[in-house]
């Protein structure tokens, strides 16, 4: 599999640094410190402890680089990658009181991110039967929302509206502080910069009727089951104008992912990818 | 019930601003810029949509004045507070537009601090017949360190070491490379500094009654099942020096936990507070 | 007129912070500080010195709040105001030694802005006749490219993407380097996030008539006179299928920019609003 | 010609992270990296559309080493050489989405600063044939001081006070808040560094004569057509005591800057260097 | 007395950060937030317990804002003024958690600074019979350079070149380095920029009277005793142009410093009032 | 002697960024940029001018590797290292312009913490024949804790509470705030967190009795003399119970800490150490 693009080392830094230095307090290590001798030198494997997928790797990079340039970090299992059990995805030597103070910062990068990639490869594999697309929203852990965005694409899923800046979503109290899905949607469709994409939600199918005229590029089905969402793609079928990408959101967990795939949508979006994916088990062991 | 502490500003302002500027991109909410005008107030309530305990919502306040310290954020159920479903835990007033830019942002802090309360409450319920005390590890969310902490905190758990270098913690992989857990204990007991608290990590029973004569402050039994502990318990009784905290930690779940406390043993550390706890769903609502 | 959308200020600040302390040094106006008792109060008045389109008064206003809070500006002409010479835009009160300090770093922000949003307006008057609206690119100053697209705004013009990953852009160099046109449409299309635009640069209506089967969403049509673009117009209304924007680039100034409005294209992008605008002429003056 | 000195790396990373920051995103160049291949290079070459002087190359480096530092910058014509159409100033190799994500950064530092440099080279050949020096003012644009102050060097200029911290400048407001300019120069010759350089603006030659007994290191002549320069000059060489630096400023253009220059006065400072420079045109192109 | 003018805000917020942060850690003050309610309120008194030169009180108030602005300071001895011990030099109010947080951090800011201001105002004492003034030099502490060239200032000193870039010194080793004081010289006085101050040290007699004819601004005397200054005081003092202000530095303290002030100099630089200055001592107490 | 350990790298950054900065101003320096060519190098040795012990040494290099990375450091003394007076601490090989634009730095780092570590030797030898160890406090200089805290270390002392948040102390304030030692420690004892130290301040011999009870784990003695020290260490061993350690305080200087010492206390803390070291003397020459 072609290796995911990494994110501009810029852009992550700030947090890798954050995440150093909280963990390093004032003096570092003082255990390994007043133990190890500064000359020892160790080699350390990263081994899966479970099934799924491999994602947080640059961050792990940048953090052993930032610790101490002299360790070494090879990587078996990139981003992206599938491990099971046992596989040894990385591993990585040098100095072991380099070693020690990288290690718990890489692995609580490692593991989130491995969680999330590796919960959206399983919700991807319920829909790969469909033209539906799984992806993030901005329920993001704060502060990695970049990196947890490339998580989602690791498991195979796909990355929305990255902020506020750079999408116009048009949500229901937006249209209940406007006064109407047709007021709001003639606003933005007149004042809209032409590089921008734009996306409505509706709660109804009634809304979704209002909606199409505007020639809005998204519409976001909120909180319906599988039956009316399949009456809502049978709606946008019919629609003799401009067809809307269309959104279901809400609801969505790995039993009913399936049946609302199979309802002809377009995009499932999924706050529980980011917010609520548990740790991916990975050990760091001495051989 | 009393509050609980707050953390300086300045130790959490830092990942408050990249979670703003991460949400914000270049321009800012595009959508309600579009929208709403400028004079237009607003009034929203933070709903529990679920039964648990609230935690980050300092981070929460600092977001609010931040974003635009001319909104007002009244707390109704302040960090440790128990709510259910339905409950209105804080409500806030001001510029719609400024509502909306720090609204996402809030919510994340709440939903995953308040998710790690709320699990740490779970588990402090199920121990709570038994001396032993829940404690959270440094498998926290990069960056997000002391918020988590003290969501710990707030669920009735307790802290454990913030950092590397406010205790020494002499670990399996320690022992190892330096050769033996009797030579690991003498060279710290020897050098570490006074204001320093020592533990050490066992793997069996012949490696803690090796380690009692060393007096270390705190001992690690790790991955023993309630069996192996309470012996541990009762070696420790029947030792004839200066007894140290018993701290379990390995294979705690939910189901295991109360008959790894009924063990006698004082403290039970568990990674899964932090890096496996899951949102709590919280809604911002017009009414 | 409506004010235009402030930015969030943790967006600004840093560059606000950056400009403040070059010009401070270190050890701020030493000038001010040996000439002007600290209790001395005073009272200056921001006039036009010509006639244009204000901009960039949020960066002033949180200069004198960062410089010194007491300090109280009170705005005549916001952002997106026309002003001719001898306006009274804003006037500023306070410590004179405060006032004296933030001089130079406020009315370097409202020349720059002011200037570009002067121009801008300049552009938009002369083809506000047709459908066609000005649009900026990136070619903005590093390290003001909120500000300066801001500004762009407050002249009347449209954004356009602020940033790398906010929309995709196909260019001359990628279609190069992929190996035609089709080929990197084809890839581009399959694999776009559903949230963001896509555009495509074409140097020949060749090229156009390959790209409109794909149905990108913007064409880009770069260095191409009145002629071909009223061509290319042409192309498009025939084109049996879904009608991207066209926007037009390259050699546009305000001696050609009418021209190219009425060949009836939909967006004019102009990298001369913002890296060649030059200052706006505003004193400081205490009368 | 001998290379300028470069700015330390500490003092202008700042303002290049922001650039890179403010282009990327959060998620870089989303174009590239779906476009693109990882292991594909490229070879790039910055090509002159103009006839001027180039500066700004120090920022062009430090952004290709901050996005990626594997990419190699080969510099042909460095800051302060002149560069006619077609002149191939610089090549760059490497992986091409790294090339990418560095070109616009790199090209608006290039622009912005060969922009000034240009102009300012324009200035200095009008009056090389005298003995005045062209220097440029704090009408700089914000954030980019350091680098601005060296585009002026680049281009034959000389830099002038850098912040308000490393030389006294007595204004017309200063002189009208205290109390007449006796009053000033009194108190400020009394109390001044050794180490600070002073100098005082006179509107009037009245005022110059009031100023020459306290012996300023310069005194600016502000808004003075080049009659009244040279009778400023000739009450200067009349005195009998220690002369200033002779400084004029206001009104400075290319069509005046000639005859200003032979009235016989030491320096010409002109804000537009900075403030109203525009773009040198460079382009990057793949031969 | 009047108060001494501030230092930017800006400008010092960066240390003051580090300084609380560094003393905070990751949790802030465990101690007092075990013990002490939120709501219990407390007022401390600070007491000289020596007799001085306070200095760093902007760093202290800034502190208690940046903790928690709720908290008030009183100030009753300022920058610069004279307190013997048990003064009670300022006192503050607010949250007894605040309070305690912020002590260690205000203290150790008020304690260096009005040390090195105190040991200044000792040494001007013992010239003040003199011409001669006391001034500091760049041997600050790393990071607190700002405050402690106002310290210097609080004690009666000067200030001195405040950074590389802001006067130009020509020392020993640039003169070894270029090939002789006459060279150099040559060099500066034709390159220099008219706003820069110029010095050149010299080591002996000859080198002054080399140096003369150049005209440099200061020189600086090196390491010369009295007799040697009053012989080179007489030098510049029948020298037939303009004269240099004369510094002498090396081998200066409080048992040398009135015998050189004698000898005629204008200016005397002691490295030992920044770099070897004691802590003044200061209480905080509760009454 | 084995090297000290070193700190993290992105713990000291900010601080060496800091002090670059403020001697760097917005130019660097501008009299080595005008006087050296960029292609000249050099070479310079560190000089002991005093005997004494060295700290501040990976400051210094992080410094030459910030400022330059091409310059080498080559140290022959490290941190811990006994120099006298003409001994090479450490050369260092580059080009002249940075070499002379990182020496000021350098040699500020060092000298202050050779400074301190020169200190502290001297308590601990003449403490050497007893059971005492010298320890630092938090009276360190602002921003500098962690340098200082290792130079301490250097010196052969050790470090004490490095924060607010790694260690308990029950301070006079605290007991008085919150009504008496034995309410203050039964809070303490039941709450503290298991990993964490805690130290009580007791005043006099009766305070002292109270407190031994609770079983803190460490006492400092505040102010006491040597014979009433030497009545406390008789109380703890005469007490049947836990023995906490004991730790002297207020009033040491180097006249009274061998009697001190001889009491049999376990530690002895000295603000001094770090508030009132004064500089060691380190040339920076040619030869």
């Amino acid at each position: 599999m072609t290796e995911l693009p990494l994110l501009p080392p810029s852009v992550i830094e700030p947090i890798i640094r954050l995440a150093l230095n909280e963990d390093f307090g004032t003096a570092g290590d003082v255990t390994a410190n007043l133990l190890i001798p500064a000359e020892q030198n160790g080699h350390l494997y990263f081994k899966s402890r479970d099934t799924g997928i491999i994602a947080g790797m640059q961050a792990a990079q940048m953090t052993y680089a930032m610790v101490d340039p002299s360790m070494e970090l090879i990587v078996h299992s990139g981003n992206g990658s599938h491990v099971k059990k046992g596989d040894i995805i990385a591993e990585v030597k040098g100095p072991v009181r380099s070693l020690l103070m990288a290690e718990r910062t890489a692995l609580n990068f490692l593991g989130r991110m491995s969680g999330i990639a590796t919960l959206t490869s399983q919700y991807v594999a319920l829909v790969k039967h469909t033209k539906a697309r799984i992806a993030a929203t901005r329920k993001t852990t704060p502060g990695l929302r970049a990196l947890e965005k490339r998580a989602v694409l690791a498991g195979g899923g796909t990355t929305h509206r990255q902020s506020l800046s750079d999408a116009i979503m048009i949500k229901d109290n937006h249209i209940a502080m406007v006064g109407g899905i047709e007021k709001a949607l003639t606003q933005i469709m007149a004042k809209a910069d032409h590089m921008v994409r734009i996306s409505v939600e509706v709660d109804t199918l009634e809304q979704l009727k209002k909606a199409l005229p505007f020639a809005p590029h998204v519409v976001l089905l909120d909180n319906m089951g599988p039956d009316i969402l399949r009456k809502a793609v049978n709606i946008v079928d019919d629609f003799d104008g401009s067809s809307p990408t269309l959104e279901a959101s809400g609801g969505v967990n790995l039993s009913t992912v399936k049946a609302i795939a199979e309802s002809g949508i377009d995009v499932i979006s999924i706050g529980g990818l980011t917010h609520s994916a548990t740790n991916f088990d990975i050990g760091l062991d001495a051989d």
